[in-house]
């Protein structure tokens, strides 16, 4: 059997984690190193063999190390770290700034090609395996519509929003595709629709003892940019309920490409996620890029690059004989 | 702008004729000419622009076609024209016998790495984007199970089978998917199913007149290997009916692949297909791919390659910074 796939993980939070374990699951790869910037003796990784390490140590360990899976956030984490450890490693993030990707991977690339290393950048579901399915479903049906829908899903974002307004104690947000929009999508009627159109919002909230609801439903529901501009309902539950019914991270969505064809036929593709843990679904697509980065690399393929770059065999554990024998 | 992608089609059947609808939808590519094993001046494909042609003349074109698109059948037309034109054009094709494909591969191989030229095989959406969603999804979540469901679509192979039965002026099969076993699966049970627990049929029969309906349904339901393990539903209709409601050819699928991931969580993906039109959305595919044919035949990437092997960039008409900036 050929050598494991070494691979280190810098950043220990929900991603990290969700990294450790599904480098576990692949047969073909070897966690070698977690790297963080807290102080590595007050992490417990719960792996005796895993080397727990300060990140600013990366650098004596490049020999260690096949490939890096970058777990930070993207606001500040990845665009500073991902440039800065592709002059020395392979890499894989899931940088999800959709706006600020043609720069993100300008800047990536260009220390990747200099450094002769492979980084696979923006890799998840969305962006990742969502974007790969409004490419190719737009490529084989070239005349038709993609619309993406996410949820059922627990927005982060929109928690922390709903969290901010006075008189909250804690509370959640999840957003729900619209069924009627999807049902008329599926149907191949290619409405015109917004994303606000697409999607309802649903708010639970454990309110301060004492608080005015009406004054804090009224609050989230006329949110600017958050809210406003969707169908919001606003649910008042106990702090118990919020514990025992809201503390999963589940989120999931569609992507649906309804076509025409020849002779006005309707052809309708659908990609969906229902993913009881975001951040473990997330992490379990870097990690399976991560062994694509690594044979890119091993084959002179350098620079920054994204899942449209990445030939599916590269991502699966399987010999190309066996693909073709066993699953084609 | 760069010039069009010049495509060729052997054979005018629905493939054939699908493929030429596909690539006028196709902003980058032109139908240079059909090859044809019948009269070329008793086709009329309604396209004063495109030759018709003769096949075995097909080698005097090397020059002005650029791909050529192979739309005969699986059992004795494609080992058979396949490694001939992997000769002389780069080539894809829907080669769809699973259980001969490693040696149908090693035939076009040899002879396309002789040549220099590209040939994708077994493209299609089973095998093809259903292919690629198994190893794909299976990549992603290294435990779990995939499950693929055909239907609701109209089989070719059994409808012929039921046609054969005595006293049956004519009819049709529809493969079903089992909506029970479907739920379980999303629900993340991971039933044990056979391909015949996951499947129902159900067979529109036009009797002739006067035969013993009673023997016909017992000898549809009782035939081997086609009828006998399944869940089976014989309804007798009229002429009229069978051209009115049984005339299009829809079929479509699901794979869903239920796998766990780091602490116990349920993670289901799913990807399906509608089609209003099986042999128009084939042929769609098949278009989509030859220009993935033609971009790796021109970066050198020579030999006999499957879905496994391509890059998705390289079957949209979008440039990598569209791609980066507008889908990703």
């Amino acid at each position: 059997m050929d050598k494991k796939i070494n691979v280190g993980i810098v950043g220990y939070g929900n991603l990290g984690k969700g990294a450790a374990a599904a480098v576990k699951q692949q047969p073909d790869m070897e966690l070698a190193a977690i790297f963080t910037r807290r102080n590595p003796q007050s992490l417990d990784v719960g792996e005796p063999n895993v080397k727990v390490l300060q990140v600013d140590d990366a650098a004596q360990y490049q020999q260690e190390i096949d490939v890096m899976i970058l777990c930070g956030g993207s606001a500040t984490d990845l665009p500073e770290q991902v440039p800065a450890f592709a002059e020395m490693f392979n890499t894989v993030d899931s940088y999800d700034t959709h706006a600020k990707i043609p720069e993100y991977f300008a800047s990536v690339d260009k220390v990747a090609q200099a450094s002769g290393k492979t980084s696979i950048i923006s890799v998840g579901w969305d962006p990742g395996m969502f974007s790969l399915n409004r490419v190719m479903s737009e490529a084989l049906l070239p005349e038709g519509q993609t619309y993406t829908f996410w949820g059922k899903g627990l927005s982060q974002g929109h928690s922390d929003a709903v969290r901010r307004v006075d008189g909250v104690k804690n509370g959640v947000q999840y957003t729900i595709p619209s069924e009627k929009v999807m049902e008329q999508v599926r149907n191949g009627e290619n409405p015109k629709v917004s994303k606000s159109d697409r999607h309802v919002r649903t708010c639970y909230i454990v309110p301060e003892e004492g608080a005015d609801q009406a004054r804090i439903e009224q609050e989230i529901k006329t949110m600017p940019n958050y809210f406003d501009e969707y169908e919001t309902t606003v649910l008042f539950i106990s702090d118990e309920e919020l514990k025992e019914n809201h503390a999963s991270m589940p989120h999931g969505g569609f992507v649906i490409r309804s076509g025409k064809t020849g002779s006005n036929h309707n052809q309708i593709l659908e990609y969906s996620l229902n993913l009881d843990s975001n951040p473990e679904f997330t992490s379990s697509v870097l990690v399976a890029y991560a062994r694509a980065a690594y044979r890119m690399s091993a084959e002179g393929s350098h620079g920054a690059k994204t899942v449209y770059d990445v030939a599916p065999a590269y991502i699966s554990p399987k010999t190309q004989t066996e693909l073709r024998r066993d699953y084609l």
